[in-house]
């Protein structure tokens, strides 16, 4: 007789799909762990899977064979995204977000850790196929969106100083134009913190011209780096031409009126 | 008949638990979610309850009555804490990462998502009974631990930016000393960012003399918060004596030569 029962199995295999999402595990795994057949383990695992299907939870895929196993992908289902965003939609365009300046507080938002999570899961989603090694982003705000991607990618996080105060060892500074407010920046990159000819995806909270996210490029490319792709929360409507072409946002911001205290954006339809 | 069987529900009651740490589910919730009967849902818990305390994976509470229902609470078990611990000790020893100027070179791996992840768990595990209702972090470094124990708290995180380059409204700035190389810094807090009067844990990577902490703790003065306790992932065993007390742990940097090319930390008996 096998020394634990499926409905005890089920939670524990859960478990461990979800705390490392992208990655295999193999039946043989979970059945010298339960020390259970096979089989009774791929049963327990196809029914996890249905259940998930069934419930738009994230993705569970099985692979056959010699270097098979069961793996966790995130998946965010259609009307959950859109109702997310919906969300996030309302919180911000709330006028008493208006700094002086024009500016939008959203920090709060960002570093709200459901927010975070589910900001992370869309991303994972949407840049999995491309297998990025790393994920890369610049202090400070972006960090909790691009640490749960990494985190769903189970892929490291690189983050890039700003200001060039780095104490890691040798690293390479590159200033840089903020494409909105063409003020020179410097930011820098430990040597040591991501190896040469890496695939990377930029993760970050906000693109105005989008100079930031063109300032990384142009570092990453001292690191011989693949950028395969670049994803934001928040992009502006304005200036429509951005510096760097071709990245995934979720929301667009239209307008911060200071005048008439008016917040308009919407969700990207993606 | 209810429309799903034991073994789907148990999965999804599963990810809902774990998605949501420290967050109450009522039995009702799932019974609706589900069309299931309440005591078959009770059962289910029961189930997953079990299974997790046999592998000391989390703590799955159910509270009876009324307001009652189920609860996940983050909890590592002894030996899979000195593992995790020892497995840090061993990363960090490696004498190629001293830095020049004795520094030691950790940011890859408290940039880790699985190393974070388990931080979080242990801090949530330790600070959870005070009931804290933000954590608290300076930039950079301690912002992947300190989200992770926010995340398993299922609180927000606010974030103390360094330099008092804040661009978020009205913010309370504090010029300190630090510890140990006794440089003046600015830190700043946007006054939006953390109500007045709340109760709040401090989480960060690295703790040398304790000058970061101890401003930290100045500037939240000016929010009346209640500082109800200090995390840090690694102390140094030198200068014994810190400006704050009462910090919780969880390796001691005891030496970083670099003539010898030596590093000697452990793990705290926590």
């Amino acid at each position: 007789m096998e020394k634990w029962r499926r409905s005890e199995r089920i939670p524990i295999i859960t478990k461990y799909l979800l705390e490392k999402p992208n990655t295999l595990f193999t039946m043989s795994f979970f059945a010298e762990f339960f020390r259970a057949a096979k089989s009774s383990i791929s049963e327990d695992v196809s029914i996890i899977k249905h259940a998930f299907q069934e419930f738009g939870f994230g993705r569970i895929e099985t692979l056959a064979g010699a270097g098979g196993g069961v793996i966790f992908l995130p998946r965010v289902g259609a009307s959950e995204k859109a109702n997310f965003l919906k969300e996030i939609e309302e919180k911000l365009s709330d006028p008493s977000r208006i700094l002086p300046g024009g500016f939008l507080y959203m920090t709060d938002v960002i570093f709200d850790t459901c927010t975070a999570q589910k900001v992370g899961e869309i991303f994972a989603e949407h840049f999995v196929r491309l297998a990025p090694q790393y994920i890369v982003t610049i202090e400070t705000k972006g960090i909790p969106l691009a640490f749960m991607t990494a985190k769903f990618l189970n892929i490291p996080l690189v983050i890039v100083r700003d200001g060039g105060r780095v104490t890691e060892g040798y690293s390479v500074n590159f200033n840089y134009v903020t494409g909105s407010s063409r003020n020179i920046r410097t930011m820098s990159l430990a040597r040591r913190s991501l190896p040469q000819g890496s695939k990377v995806i930029i993760i970050d909270d906000f693109m105005k011209a989008g100079g930031t996210a063109k300032g990384m490029i142009d570092l990453l490319g001292e690191f011989e780096a693949d950028v395969l792709g670049i994803g934001v929360l928040i992009d502006t409507e304005f200036p429509e031409q951005k510096l760097v072409s071709n990245y995934y946002s979720l929301l667009k911001l239209s307008k911060v009126d200071e005048q008439k205290k008016e917040v308009i954006l919407y969700p990207h339809n993606i």
